[in-house]
């Protein structure tokens, strides 16, 4: 941020966010000789060391964006996040808590007593107070909803009660409303009087008497036009705007493909009722790409590195049960088959290479089509041939590597008939695959439900036992 | 985008889509008819008719975003789209060409002729002809760069020059340059004067006569402060700037943390060089996401839904070969306890769950701490604590999915040992996932390499490959 020395931003990050861990170390180590040790002379002095580090502490967080301190928050362990939390004034505490990660608020918020909690609520925005919302105690809500005035209620209940992923949700209140019956002179002065503009500010909104939008009119053309000129003669009437109950994500693929920066929210009566900013919908957009991640993982959540082991341990739990039951099941397939792997015990080496490439392939295949479903490609018309070039990529896959696969176990084995049966069921298991690969997607779309969700597993799960039924039923009907 | 009927963009873009793939269905079909009979009468009126069509289809082009238009092309086939694109004018092909997927646009330059292609980049900015340079044939490339004027060739083999995820490689030049020796009122009719602002300008750039970056004059200062003010008064001097070579993910992680619409990028001695957008670094944002979830699965790049099956199938080879080698590699452990599956033939059905299990809570772990270091939040000072608490979380997650898994063995089995054998062998083996989970992405990101790549393929591999050794190990020593 210091023009004087153009480094990246990311380096200053981690330099401060260094610096502050080891202050906060030292710190910690203080805490601890002031608590186990009676109190004598030398402590003193030691106490009065340690205010000194929290003052220095104190004046660098004051220096400090609140995003780059919930970055430094989210690396500190709990003791540590503790004292540097309670270093910091109410009003930069708010701005902290919309940076921070849900699990990182969690642990924040319960630290801080109720008091404390809507003394730094006190300095935010509606739609900023509504994104804390879901986390904060029900008492606290109920006191800041009682200290706000009529109108920030009445907007705060109203974004409270839109659905999450809805554009309702994501919305703020930040928008600077004109007249299209006013000269731009009048608009310049209007905007003069007002001082400030809101972040994000690059167009102001145009509504006729009763609210309902007419139009927008860009900063750009306020600058460039003749003052003596209309509202209505420059503004642009063919605007995207949303409505509060449109979905977040077209609204976040609209505002990519547009190159929004910010853009008008209506309600079902065309009444402008707020706006969405790109720094909203680019937050959306990576907590999505963020969740996506995790969720492939199997992990319900974000977790706080630092947090206790049983908050891991649940968010992990869900995905693992599920997993074991599905091993289990498939395991079962190969217990009907437990006398054919008596005769040929070649079979339990090679039975888990049908199993995993099949898996691999059909991850490739539903990869693609819930990508596909995401951007909007997949359409009745075109999902026949798709589903006719997957099948062919399935038949080829199987056809080249089942060669080369049978290739390689009739060499280790010599014994042909094997190396065969090992080709033959590979070619059938990733015809499988595919099959499986689009269908899942397709149908949990089709129902309405998010095609990425569990598809992995129900995928794995069904080419891990058609892969071993079909190399086990094939081995029993070709080889014994 | 219109008004009066205020619906989702999504909608409305799924609706044009359809009817799209509809009339170019129809067009089609009259292609065919046309090549196929001989010249009669009656053809006369079908090429009528169908050059009735194309108006249409042009028409409704013309009234489209050039990104709806790519997105319509996405989902053509390879002969639809070859249809639409001949109907569109030169410039909107540029347009068209910057928005569509790397895979689609490969097929549109194949079909257009060299001088066709030179012309639909006429129309484009430095930073745009740039983004397409490394799809265009180097001829048509020598072409352009003759056409342009000298200022703007300089330029564009400069940010050719910048390594693609720099900032460099990201940046435009459409900034508006102010000195900090001007009053406001001076600036004023200097943008009057221009009279077009580039998109995406939410703030003036204030150089010295050198061009060395002094701030920045946001156009809301600019709005509302007295015009007899000084740019220097007004300016903001404390700004976020970033070098040309600054990575393109930090970059992206300043405009999210900051809020950013537009910022200065400078080089080495502190010259204003162009300026980063929001826009693109969404683009790069959603990029990054997609290859993320495409490199997940194993795919190399994005796939053209249409294109031929080779295309696909050379982009799915290199990790099916990987696959294929490790599970092989894995299965030959298998192969070394070949007699005590022909003693305890359970074994073979009970293995795959013990190596499944493990890689799936491997999995988790090296998702949550290749997540942590692309956020910055795994220091020096903080890497142990967070290894000793997933190594904590495997052997809970050992003791309890492990004796739980041990019991249903027993009750299946009535084997007592056996179930013993089972549940410690998940338990090692959870452990091994926790330290392979750990070390691959801390390994590959101290040797600074992409901590995310090729961890999933390795770890399945080593906790596939220790599960067998585990647990028919375990099973050869405790109960032969």
């Amino acid at each position: 941020m210091d023009l004087s020395n153009p480094r990246s931003s990311g380096e200053r990050l981690k330099q401060s966010q260094e610096e502050f861990i080891e202050m906060l170390s030292r710190l910690e180590v203080e805490e601890l000789l002031v608590h186990r040790q009676p109190m004598k002379r030398h402590d003193l002095v030691e106490s009065m060391l340690r205010r000194e580090h929290q003052v220095k502490l104190g004046q660098r967080l004051e220096r400090l964006h609140p995003a780059d301190i919930a970055d430094i928050l989210e690396s500190l362990t709990l003791n540590q996040r503790k004292l540097l939390w309670n270093l910091m004034e109410p009003a930069i505490r708010g701005q902290v808590l919309l940076e921070v990660s849900d699990a990182v608020r969690m642990t924040l918020i319960s630290e801080m007593p109720e008091e404390a909690l809507a003394d730094s609520t006190e300095h935010l925005d509606t739609d900023e107070i509504a994104d804390l919302a879901p986390d904060l105690p029900k008492k606290v809500m109920r006191s800041i909803l009682k200290s706000l005035n009529d109108q920030k209620r009445k907007r705060l209940q109203e974004v409270l009660a839109y659905p999450e992923n809805t554009v309702g949700a994501l919305m703020d209140f930040g928008m600077v409303t004109i007249r299209d019956d006013v000269s731009l002179k009048a608009v310049s002065r209007f905007i003069r009087k007002i001082g400030k503009l809101p972040d994000q500010t690059d167009k102001l909104f145009v509504v006729d008497r009763n609210n309902v939008l007419c139009g927008i009119l860009p900063l750009g053309t306020l600058l460039t036009s003749r003052l003596a000129r209309q509202v209505s003669e420059v503004m642009v009437s063919n605007v995207v705007c949303f409505a509060v109950d449109d979905k977040a994500d077209e609204a976040t693929r609209a505002f990519e493909r547009y190159n929004l920066i910010s853009a008008p929210v209506v309600d079902g009566r065309r009444n402008l009722v707020g706006r969405l900013c790109v720094d909203a919908v680019m937050d959306f957009m990576h907590e999505e790409a963020d969740e996506e991640l995790l969720k492939q993982a199997g992990l319900q959540d974000e977790e706080d590195l630092f947090s206790g082991v049983w908050a891991s341990v649940k968010n992990r739990w869900a995905w693992l049960m599920i997993n074991i039951l599905t091993a289990f099941t498939a395991s079962r397939v190969i217990g009907l088959f437990e006398n054919t792997i008596l005769q040929l015990v070649a079979l339990a080496s090679l039975m888990p290479v049908v199993a995993a490439i099949g898996g691999n392939t059909g991850n490739q295949t539903s990869t693609l089509i819930v990508r596909s479903l995401a951007l909007g490609h997949i359409t009745p018309s075109n999902v026949r041939r798709l589903i006719i070039k997957e099948l062919i990529i399935g038949l080829l896959n199987g056809a080249v590597w089942g060669s080369i696969v049978g290739l390689i176990v009739f060499l280790i084995y010599s014994d042909p008939p094997l190396g065969a049966v090992m080709a033959g069921a590979m070619l059938l298991n990733l015809l499988v695959a595919a099959v499986v690969g689009i269908s899942i997607p397709l149908i949990r779309d089709k129902l309405g439900k998010d095609p990425a969700l569990g598809t992995s597993v129900m995928l794995t799960f069904l080419t891990d036992a058609m892969g071993f039924l079909i190399f086990l039923g094939m081995a029993s009907l070709f080889l014994l």
